[in-house]
């Protein structure tokens, strides 16, 4: 899937991807930040709660967008693909200014909404302004590549990592989440190693990517934010290696970010912006 | 500690970590290779057992360099600090062609060896030609600055790894091992962010790297070896950051190399080498 082209002197919305786990009882940065985009008591949130199986996901964000004073705060039950025409559905799409996905399997979003209208939908939603985010699988559905499972812990190896295709909101990079919490390198890097041209972002849990319409990241929460630039590979054996060897790849560069440092996906370079004090 | 001075005209022995369960019924790449390295039917292994708390693991070791056809293979049983002076353990090592440490605890080998004159006559004799390796703790005692203890599985925060002085049969990088088996990448890129100085060398299991006297390291056995170099870090959070925050370092450069790849420690140059198709 391709972005929506974004109009002549619009701006695209932020795409918030957030590792799972966030903190919803105390400090709340990331869900407060996400909250203040939106519209604060402005803010109409549309949650998708599709790649959960349990019950109540969707009321247990609404009540914490409530708590933290959100205008409105509505999930939308997609179940089925039929759900993704439904005009109710898509109304409450249309007048949201923010989308959130909670988190699950990602492949319940992916085989339930994607390739329907409410997809293309969120798409050219997103490309008009409005902000999506989404936490652990609702942050790996956004881009066009998807990690759809994988090996965790170890060294990358062809057949450690499956990709397939995402909701696509970006093609700059590929996400992973709770990212040291399930020791994920080893699969972004094997994701990478299928072609340079995407950047790896792994998201530690309670940490998210602010993805500002000019496509430079700001990191927010507690843990850290792995940046894994492939893009001046010297030499990758992906292509002759057979699925359980571990493959060599020569000239990765990796950032470690943590809040208040930033990361240009157009420029590929990093900053430590202003470094959040966690201490007080 | 630093290495001894390599006399003119003179070099220096091969230094040979290996990063722990190293396969030694099938293949046996890498005991095979410092068998080989060490003058086979001529050589004269030293095994320095002092990591392990078990009592059968130096036999176990001589029984394994014995059915590997090595001339001599006998251990040593270093058990106090004033084993580090006697005159009948320090004659068995100045006879030997090579040097091996088994795995175990790293603290018990810098405790009962360290600043002995055994330690220090290590260090000659690797710098008149004796090839000096070891295995999990055994491979971390080699180097100057060493993984004492630390944090697996997180992203590098200041408090997730303890660092001790090692054997310093060189001081050009810091050895981990068991790497992507326990998750350490963390702590091994934690410690290189006090000072970059160093390589930070992660070894897999069966994974080894056999570094020649001209300090090119060339990989052998079946895992990943994952170089990180900070050495153009553009920036390190490190000295302003609590001990659980997580820090942040912008520029970091990672090699995964396997089998046949080699990495020049002098000029940071990788390169994939001759890769050895393990297929057949």
């Amino acid at each position: 899937m391709c972005p929506s082209r974004v109009a002549e002197g619009e701006e695209r919305g932020w795409i918030v991807p957030i590792g799972g786990a966030e903190d919803k009882e105390m400090r709340r940065r990331i869900l407060k930040r996400f909250v203040q985009l939106c519209g604060g008591r402005d803010a109409d949130i549309a949650i998708i709660p599709t790649a959960s199986k349990l019950p109540d996901t969707g009321q247990r964000y609404e009540e914490l967008f409530d708590r933290l004073e959100a205008g409105r705060a509505r999930s939308i039950g997609f179940a089925s693909r039929e759900d993704g025409e439904r005009d109710d559905y898509l109304r409450q799409l249309e007048t949201a200014t923010g989308i959130f996905f909670t988190g699950g399997n990602q492949l319940r979003i992916s085989t339930i909404i994607g390739g329907t209208p409410a997809a293309k939908l969120i798409r050219e939603r997103n490309a008009r302004g409005v902000h999506v985010g989404g936490t652990s699988a609702g942050a790996s559905i956004l881009s066009d590549h998807m990690i759809a499972f994988g090996k965790e812990g170890s060294s990358p190896r062809a057949g450690s990592v499956r990709l397939a295709p995402g909701l696509g909101l970006t093609n700059r990079f590929i996400i992973d989440q709770h990212f040291r919490q399930r020791d994920r390198l080893g699969r972004l890097v094997a994701a990478l190693a299928f072609n340079p041209f995407v950047v790896g972002i792994g998201l530690d849990e309670d940490t998210a990517a602010f993805i500002r319409p000019d496509n430079v990241l700001e990191v927010e929460g507690s843990g850290a934010l792995t940046v894994v630039d492939a893009g001046d590979l010297q030499f990758s054996s992906m292509a002759d290696v057979g699925q359980n060897q571990p493959v060599c790849l020569l000239g990765l560069k990796v950032h470690i970010l943590v809040a208040g440092a930033t990361f240009d996906l157009n420029t590929r370079c990093a900053s430590p912006g202003t470094l959040v004090d966690d201490k007080n």
